[in-house]
C-alpha cells in the first residue's frame, strides 16, 4: 500500500506533515510513502527514510489560491504531482492538509471520478457526542465541497456513505438519515422533498427519515446526508458554538478568582471528556468520498497526531476495499438508470 | 397601547400565558390586553381583570395541525380571532407560543404583509455570547419562515433588519453582514452571491460582508441576513451544539464522584454565566418582520417570565414604531423598483 503525501500543505508542514508520517511508518510496517515537497525542506526533517521516498516538487499552491486555476497552472506542485502519483497507478491514495479547493479540484480533474457518480462529497466522521446516545460516531456528507446539489447527488451521497460505514466502520446496516428543517415526511424545500422520497423508496437503503441539525450529534443515524450547502453551514455553527462555550467557561475561569480556579482543577477530567467527545480531529480527516481512489484532507492546523490519524484512517479505507464496492455498485446499468430518473423533474 | 393574546397556545397555556401577562400589566399601566380563550380556563386563573378584556373562543389549532387548513377552518380559534383583532384595528399587536406554522399564516394572511415586502421573516434577538466580542446581542433574520428565498427577499430582509437594530435596540448605524459559506465577496452559491452584491451596492445599508455559522456568535455584524433555510439549520445546530455540550458536562459532573460534584458548586457561577449567555430566551420572541403590525411567537415551552419580557419587547415595538418607518420606507416607487430590479436574474 503506497500513499502520495502533500507534505508542502498546511500551516505546520512540512515539519508536523514528515513526523506523523514517519510515526505511521513506525506503526504500519505495510505502508509505503512518496513525499511530494521542497527537497532540501522535506531532507531536514526526515529523520528515517525507510519506506518513504522524497519526491522534489518546485511549486507550492498556496491557502488562499483560486483552486482550479492553481491545480492547471502549477503542474509541479506537491498536490498537482501527489495526484498525479495516484492517477498513474504509483500511489493508492493521496494525502494532503493544504489549500482544501485545490485539493478538491485535484481530486475531481486528476483522481478523477468513479463512472456513476456526478459529484463527489466531501465526508466528516463526526462525533456522536450527547451522552444519552449509545453510537460513538457518524458519517456525514457533504460537508461542502458543492453549494449547489441535485436529488441525484444526495442519493448517491447516502450509498457512499453507506458503503464507508459498512466497510470502515464496520458497521453492517447502517442507518441514513436526511438532514432537513423538519422530522416529519413533508417537511422540506422541493429538494429535500424529493430526496426524502427516493430514499425511502430505495430496498437497499436502511433510511429512517429526517434529523433537524439541533438533533445532529444525537447519533440518530450512522450516516447523515446533506447537500453541501446545509451540511457546511451546520457543521460550522456546530463548530462556533462548541469554540464559544469553550470560550466563555476559560473566560468565567480566568475572571472568577481562586474559586474558579480550583473548581476548574477539579472538573479538568470533566472538561477532557468533553473537550474528546466534541473533538472532530481524533476521528481523521475529511474523505472526497466518490472519486476512484482515497483522497483525504485534513485540518490546515493538523499536527503528527493528526496526521499519523488520518493516515490510519486512509490504511483502512485501502484495506476495506471500500472504494471498490462503490465502483461496483454504480457500474451497473440498473443503477445509472436509477440515478438518471431520480432528477427527471430537474 | 393593545395587545391581543392567543391564550391556548403553548405547552404552559393558559395558566403561564396568563401569568405572564398579568405581570406585564403591573409593570406596564400603559397596557391593556385582548385574551382570546376558552373563557373558563381563562377566568379561573385570571386573578385581576383591571386592563385585560378575556373574549371567549371556542376552537383551538393544535401544534401539529397543517396551519393553512387550521386558519382557514377555525375561525373561531384564539390564534384566528386574535389575529383579526389586528386586522380589524381593535389590537395593535399579536402575541402567541402556539403552532408556529399557524401563527405565520395567520400573520400572513389575516394581519397581511406590507406593500413591497413580498415574504416577512422570522426575526430572533440572538446572542453575541463569544467573550472577545464588545457586542451583547445581533438580529437574525429569516430564521424559517420561508424554506425558499430569492434575492430580494434577503434584500427586504437587511432593511427589516436595520430598522428593527435601529428602532427597537438603538443602534444609530447597524452594521449588517450576510450569512455565508465563506467571508470572501466571491463566496457562495448563485443566489448569495447576488445578494452579497446588492446588499454592497445599496447605499443605505452599512453592509459588512459574509459571516460564516462558525463566527455568528462573535458579534460580527448587528444585522445578520440569511434564507430561512439556512438560517434555520444553522441556529438549529448552534442550539443542538450547546444542549449536547451542557448535557456532555451535566453528565460528566454527575459520574464523576464527590470530586466533580465540588468542582461544580465552585464553578456555579461560571455556568450560569454561559447559560445566560448562550441563552435566547432572555431576548423575547421570534418576530415575524415584514407585517403591518408586530405579530410574534414566543418558544411553546415559555414560562410566565419569558411571556412577560417577550411583552416588554412588543411594547418596545409599538413604541419605536418600527414597523411605520419600514412602511414608509418600502411605500415609495423608487424603492420597489429597485427590489424588482434585483430579481432580474431569477
Amino acid at each position: 500500500m503506497k500513499i502520495a503525501v502533500d507534505a508542502m500543505g498546511g500551516d505546520n508542514a512540512p515539519k508536523e506533515i514528515i513526523l506523523g508520517v514517519e510515526q505511521a511508518r513506525d506503526l504500519y510496517p505495510e505502508l509505503e510513502f512518496l513525499l511530494y515537497g521542497d527537497e532540501t525542506q522535506l531532507k531536514s526533517f526526515l529523520t528515517d527514510s525507510n519506506h518513504i521516498k522524497v519526491i522534489p516538487t518546485t511549486e507550492m499552491i498556496e491557502m488562499g489560491e483560486e483552486p482550479v486555476r492553481a491545480i492547471r497552472s502549477k503542474k509541479d506542485s506537491s498536490i498537482v504531482r501527489a495526484a498525479n502519483a495516484v492517477k498513474d497507478g504509483e500511489a493508492d491514495a493521496f494525502f494532503s492538509a493544504g489549500n482544501t479547493g485545490a485539493v478538491l479540484a485535484a481530486g475531481l480533474f486528476i483522481v478523477g471520478r468513479i463512472k456513476g457518480i456526478d459529484r463527489p462529497g466531501l465526508t466528516s466522521i463526526l462525533p456522536a457526542a450527547h451522552p444519552d446516545t449509545d453510537k460513538q460516531k457518524f458519517v456525514y456528507l457533504d460537508t461542502g465541497a458543492n453549494a449547489e446539489s441535485k436529488e441525484k447527488n444526495l442519493v448517491q451521497y447516502a450509498y457512499l456513505g453507506k458503503f464507508y460505514a459498512q466497510k470502515v466502520l464496520g458497521i453492517e446496516n447502517p442507518t441514513i438519515a436526511l438532514l432537513n428543517n423538519g422530522e416529519e415526511a413533508d417537511k422540506g424545500d422541493r429538494l429535500h422533498k424529493a430526496v426524502w422520497q427516493l430514499l425511502d423508496d430505495a430496498d437497499d437503503l436502511n433510511f429512517v427519515g429526517n434529523v433537524e441539525s439541533s438533533a445532529m450529534l444525537m447519533g440518530k443515524a450512522d450516516v447523515v446526508v446533506t447537500d453541501g450547502w446545509t451540511g457546511n453551514a451546520a457543521l460550522k455553527a456546530t463548530e462556533g458554538t462548541a469554540k464559544t462555550m469553550l470560550a466563555l467557561i476559560k473566560d468565567g475561569i480566568m475572571n472568577g478568582g481562586l474559586r474558579a480556579k480550583l473548581g476548574y482543577l477539579l472538573l479538568k477530567p470533566v472538561f477532557s471528556t468533553v473537550g474528546k467527545g466534541m473533538a472532530t480531529s481524533t476521528h481523521g480527516g475529511a474523505v472526497l468520498l466518490g472519486l476512484k481512489a482515497p483522497v483525504v484532507k485534513t485540518h490546515g492546523s493538523s499536527n503528527a497526531e493528526a496526521v499519523k490519524n488520518t493516515i490510519g484512517q486512509i490504511k483502512a479505507m485501502i484495506e476495506s476495499q471500500v472504494i471498490s464496492q462503490a465502483v461496483e455498485y454504480f457500474n451497473n446499468q440498473e443503477v445509472l438508470e436509477k440515478m438518471d430518473k431520480s432528477n427527471e423533474n430537474d
